[in-house]
């Protein structure tokens, strides 16, 4: 693929996001915890943000460069604003290396969603 | 609680939902996959909405009757318009029993959601 043009990407640093909650079969989410919780299940309720996820999270390592996953449909400046929602939602994280920004699935979060819909927990 | 003015709620069918897609470590979702799921995401992506399923949940049998679930701090239409939502994207199913709707969690849904969010598959 041509990577001409690319525009670089800002690496912000966001807060490292928690994990949080207990299976949803254990009680009812408080009003904090809903709101964080809903936020990540939020950043994962768009077909485009989600299919980049998953070409980030079945990339090997489960990272990515950023020149690897634009094949989406959607323009340049639309990949960097829902990667950087999945970003500030916890999902992801980045870092820039050299020409490039890798992104890289945030494991203990994701984790933390899947253990929050276990209905075996 | 006063269950006085309470609106009678229409019990609709939707096509029953079925879960998919491997663990989002296997590949790229397909577009059609990535439709699908991110609707069940977005279903969860709001915080009245994820509290009223955790209600739904943690009761005993991972079912509750609306009358039950209805002090999320919103209006009673409100909260019908989540449960609608829920039920829509095949989170919940729902049931008359006498006057009373009964919401229960679809768990074959909520496992798939879990299990595509789990990195160890």
């Amino acid at each position: 693929m041509s990577n001409s043009g690319m525009v670089e990407l800002p690496v912000l640093q966001d807060a490292p996001a928690v994990p949080c909650c207990p299976p949803i079969t254990a009680g009812e989410l408080s009003v904090a915890d809903s709101e964080k919780m809903a936020a990540m299940f939020k950043a994962l309720g768009d077909p485009v943000r989600l299919r980049l996820f998953s070409k980030i999270a079945s990339h090997p390592g489960g990272e990515a460069c950023v020149c690897d996953i634009q094949d989406v449909g959607v323009s340049q400046p639309t990949v960097s604003h829902h990667l950087k929602k999945l970003r500030e939602a916890g999902l992801l994280t980045s870092e820039r290396r050299g020409t490039w920004v890798y992104y890289m699935v945030a494991p203990s979060v994701v984790a933390g969603m899947s253990a929050m819909l276990d209905l075996r927990g």
